[in-house]
């Protein structure tokens, strides 16, 4: 019997628990009803994640008002919203966070096959002299898309190209796959030359990758706030100099001597959990675990910070934004739009890297003084 | 008011309610009631993952004797779970998968700060020495845990230390962190070297890095299958030929050319969904983001194929296993252990690797056929 | 007694053969007595490189004519130019090699501090919307550049900028350092932002970096050929899918599994050699050592193989070329201007790999059926 | 007419000035005429590198008494030599360098095929329960090495090993590649598992490979110094903040922002320059221009700066050691072995980091207080 030719989700649930002789009864209870966007085959039930909510967070607008975001955090590891949380309040003691998003624009990367390096060269110089000519046929496929640019490289017969696109307000993988379909079917046709792949590799999608850290794709997103002397003292426990001597060993040169692309503490626990509650696509957590945490003690005696995300997947619509609970998660925090969302996130990420950074040196320096009696 | 001071979690619900004038009836009744172990502060209730069921995929054992296992996927994006069942179908019609896992360890990887090279190279060499002591520390602080070996690395007043521990059924990271705190103690207790903090970003959790792809991290899982030419051709809809095309484009120079840590096509979409269907921590997606997948047209014309993923973080207790519909998921599967469990995630990464390679290679060669008229 | 103040290279020689109780006839003798452009302190004479030639090679030109270079090698390791040699041979015999290069510019890369994002932001819309005003200034320096674009990262306090430079036929490096200084002076004088250093690492010279490998530095260079199947008998003692079969096994799946951003066999080699002889500066050879070599058998059972170097530091005039035997050497290839060198070096590389990979391939081939008795 | 058959290097250099017309001269007049080890084909004659020499440094000895050794280094880079003298003035004011080598091993890394995963198992369980018989079938090669230890990994049917060798004073890659190949026959003869390439990029020799920075490869080397303030000041020209200002900018973030291998000032310079003087191979530059440059304000004022370098590829003995000047050179240093070789390298180059640290710190920083009249 196969697993998608039942007729409804009860009766497929049914089948696998008197197969594997077992009981669903929880995964069969939290399915909502009426729920009607769900993009899941063999659809049995559904699976809960733990929510809380973290801040809230101050976030600096322009022109220097100050608005407060609840962050939910959907999350099964103890300790990481109490943690955010702890963030937040020496964050908004301290004036509240500083952040910029820029929208670099989501991106498709197909492979073209040529016949060799003269006809790779057309073709990287074909799709830059038509690139407007390829920007209507995306723009044909939805309304909600712009290609913004592209970018190629060739390896002997293979020709790489990388289109970035502006998708509004959804993240957009999916409207942009689409559109590369069509985009490569045109060259295709005026080139002669075969696309190998709608995807090869060079979008990069959900893999780790340098591209994308120096490049960018989705949104980059920056946030900084100087925390007060007292405020690191009182609220996190420790000093500006014990927060900088940590974040220098472990985000630079740890990360270092471990040929990472995270120059950070944590940016990935505070991802995973915002894009659970959020609805994005948790494989993008790979993208959001990117990025530089930067530290300095400045001559007043405070302590700034700041975090850099290279690449942010991340949307207010489509995919599993539309789910009910998703829908709740992003009403608690009332972003106007992606790019507010982005901020919010990196709010909270910075805020997680605070906390982090400053329990690693309380706690370990604490006990270093108690054992070695200094 | 602060949200960590509600006493319960439909007052904090219906504080955020009100303060951000909004509902959140789905959030609060999937919330399971009588959940015991809940990690999550501030909690307002829970967030819902549509839970399909991909498979069954066959397995080979030990004794050539195959078994198969059903695999839940938590997801919101569309076509992944029916990806994966076409995968696993083309697998069973093979003779099922083959798959190794090698427990590599859980690590944590601590930085200490000496006064030069001269008492960085004696702290090395007493680390080495004092082997059994650190073992016997670290074995203390739990019942559930093995401290295999350790590595240093020297950069001036840095020295990092990466513990590898054999956590058994438990992804084990809580326990290994409070282990490796107890063996810092106890290394500043007799060296006077100071621990500057337990996590030096040598372990490296969380974040994308070559330490991990080449040392190993938690479990290293391989899969592989030998597909039939007629398999590929009714099931993938593409020939041997085609989709090696497409792997050595995409997955070998296309990655190259991005400078990436993935040289797959996704694993990150099927290991984000089985670990939000298994209770797994979402933001170890990265570590399963990593690796290798290989592919060979055989000399009679069938499609071999493998992938390795050199750091799988998972287990079958603790943390979010411990949640009902984690518990009802990990039941579906119904593997023995945990090494059982990552042999599974491994056949279904192998799965999604087969699905969405054919699919890259039919629908851009079928369309080339069509638009160039070949 | 301080070496720089002795009057002549020979009393400063004298000087270290006394205190160390040597003889130094051969660094002495072989000092070319009138060369006039010796950039280096501290002179005690010279040290030989032992200079062979190898090819030569037929590099096709744009109106399909080929074109024969020499090709000089300073080297002491044995068997390179006898590999690249037979490299040339083969193809030769093919028709030649067919060569691409694209001058992507010399890059200096300083960093600057601000007080914080907004500033950063600011500066780096600032050097957009003033390019012409940096072009002017950076041109002052000298009539042998041109800035032709900038790039800047930020992260936290810290603006990076990218500067690439045309400096004709030099490799530049110092001219483009000069121009980088005045800049920076300019920026700080309008902006008041401060430069902490002329290089900060983001230009980045003389280190392994995936910013050259994506970005580009100096020039790209592509070199390709396809050698006929009976000559990759005949003159490689090997066959197309043994070769191709080898170079998937080490220059695509071996480097993945290194962490490597050298793809290839060992570009390197020739580069070291080819540097040394012409001139260059012999620490660029880091970056002459990334690329990508790509290989294929095509339908008709000939053999395509590729290369390409995304970052190639080479020049005709300003250092090292001016000295007598490098000049020799630059006479020898007679190339028309640095594009052609670069031509002639890829065409050069790509012989190397040719001869090593396909003795890789017999070599242990012809042992495995030895040994296996297939 | 074929280069390689010329009876004399004078013949073959007469036959290129005839064809392309031009006098060789300085080519011909530098080759030293008795030189029997000339490992270079095709010869011609030499090509002429000057040689400066810098210092001497002073480096520490295990009983804490200092010698003292002059640095010769061959380079066409202006200021380089200079640099470096400048470096060791400064170290030794301060008390000298204290270096510390480790003997990791020279690799080579090649690659077998299987016929699938099970197989591969075999196959690395099989070489760690031989590695006697490896051990003892490498050493019948050469009586100058030792098989230290290897190490496997799999990716499907290919298995890449890695084996480390003693080659006690030569750098060795020539020996280890016949070892390797006579284990690689050994192998293959006793478990019928073919070896697709003696070199399998898993060495990884002369490419950038985060492999060889977390593996080592050759020597590991570290050197460090703790620098006077006022020694800083009088002869470096700045401060130790300011310094560590650049330091921390430049070699940690900006190398991260970079995805660089290279968290150091100019590593390369001093290696390619120390190692044309002393017969090294230039390829290898490529390796030591990984690792990474510490540096720290100490609580008396004063600045502790270490350099790390993870694969140092050296040698006393064979290859183009064996030449005359390079054997001038050599004794000039007359480093007792090639571990005390490579102490003299490390403190090279952490001379040159510390030069070209403080100019940066001081040249940018001095033209900030003249332009922005602070």
């Amino acid at each position: 019997m196969n697993l998608k030719d039942f007729k409804s989700t009860k009766e497929r649930r049914k089948y696998i628990e008197k197969s594997r002789k077992i009981k669903l009864d929880n995964t069969a209870r939290i399915l909502i009803e009426d729920e009607k966007d769900i993009n899941c085959e063999n659809l049995i039930g559904a699976s809960a994640f733990p929510l809380g909510v973290a801040g809230p967070i101050s976030v600096k607008s322009e022109k220097l008002r100050v608005k407060n975001y609840f962050i939910p955090l959907a999350t099964t590891e103890g300790a990481l919203v109490a943690s955010v949380s702890r963030g937040c309040k020496a964050i908004n003691l301290s004036g509240g966070v500083t952040a910029f998003v820029e929208n670099v624009g989501v991106t498709r990367g197909p492979v073209f096959e040529t016949s060799g390096l003269e006809e790779s060269m057309k073709l990287k110089k074909w799709l830059k002299d038509n690139f407007n000519l390829l920007k209507t046929e995306a723009e044909k496929t939805s309304s909600h898309l712009k290609l913004k640019k592209l970018g190629a490289r060739i390896a002997g017969t293979y020709v790489y190209v990388r289109f970035y696109f502006d998708t509004q307000e959804a993240m957009g993988m999916n409207m942009i796959t689409i559109a590369t379909e069509k985009i490569s079917q045109f060259i295709q046709k005026n080139t002669n030359v075969r696309c190998l792949a709608v995807s090869g590799n060079f979008c990069i999608d959900k893999k780790p990758a340098w591209l994308n850290f120096i490049s960018g794709r989705g949104k980059r997103a920056w946030a900084e706030v100087v925390l007060k002397r007292e405020v690191v003292k009182d609220v996190l426990k420790t000093t500006p100099e014990e927060f900088f001597e940590v974040w220098l060993s472990k985000c630079m040169i740890g990360s270092a001597m471990s040929g990472s692309l995270g120059f950070n503490a944590h940016f990935a626990n505070v991802v995973a959990a915002f894009f659970a509650a959020t609805g994005q696509d948790m494989a993008h957590t790979v993208e959001g675990s990117m990025g530089v945490t930067t530290s300095k003690v400045l001559e007043n005696g405070n302590l700034y910070i700041s975090i850099y995300m290279p690449s942010v997947m991340i949307g207010t619509v489509g995919g599993g934004t539309k789910l009910k609970t998703k829908q709740e998660a992003l009403s608690i925090i009332g972003a106007e739009n992606s790019i507010k969302l982005a901020k919010v996130l990196s709010g909270a990420v910075l805020a997680g890297e605070i906390s982090l950074l400053a329990s690693l040196a309380e706690g370990t320096l604490a006990k270093t003084h108690e054992k070695l009696g200094r």
